[in-house]
């Protein structure tokens, strides 16, 4: 049975669930970021996926990176598999602005997270679902 | 024409031409650290890759987070498309182990970029192609 990791559980909440993986947005309002957990068990690395889940993989990374573009119209997208802290894999798909704290930087470990209100949880929440439903019609 | 980023260029050396990827070296010898670059124009995100090149691109990524694990046993691999300062679409594959420098941290902006010899790039160049060609056979 897939588990996700008690890391993982605290740090995002879930937005969205896929074929291969739970979409999750990470409680930090300094970026839109979202992590893609695939449903499977042990996994570390990327090549751990069966070749059909690869596959799945890319899709919804694609897929992710879409919806991040259309409706939040960032200036870039960041796609990061580490697992340096947290081994389960997770694929981070994070819309990065010229104007964000971290900027060039990569975000991870540059500025305090920011939890979200409720509120704007929903909102980031509702904005990412409505834009999938767009982009797949 | 493809054309290799002048920063990338500047930054790395090619190891190896695969169907989709040039294979290239950071230099910096801090970390067993390779950049895949789809030999295709006007990329700047995943999913501006084809259909089908996108479908290669995970198998290249597969094929050499395979190779650096069989080579270099790191404790993890890390897997990046980030292109805040190089646009050109670039995938950062890197083996990281518990005593590096950075660790747990991403890489990039930590450690100051530690050069290769040439004797260095010689061998690290060899040692990835040579057990590419293991795991291929």
């Amino acid at each position: 049975m897939f588990r996700l990791d008690d890391r993982l559980a605290a740090d995002t909440a879930l937005v969205d669930l896929w074929d291969l993986c739970e979409v999750r947005l990470m409680d930090d309002a300094n970026y839109p970021w979202f992590v893609l957990v695939p449903q499977r068990t042990d996994l570390r690395e990327i090549h751990d996926l069966a070749p059909a889940d690869r596959l799945q993989l890319m899709d919804e990374i694609v897929r992710a990176t879409r919806i991040l573009e259309q409706a939040w119209r960032p200036d870039k997208i960041n796609v990061a598999a580490l697992g340096n802290q947290v081994t389960q894999l997770h694929i981070h798909v994070i819309a990065r602005y010229m104007t964000d704290g971290a900027w060039p930087r990569p975000v991870w470990g540059f500025l305090p997270a920011l939890p979200y209100t409720k509120p704007q949880r929903l909102d980031v929440t509702s904005r990412f679902r409505e834009t999938r439903s767009l982009t797949a019609a």
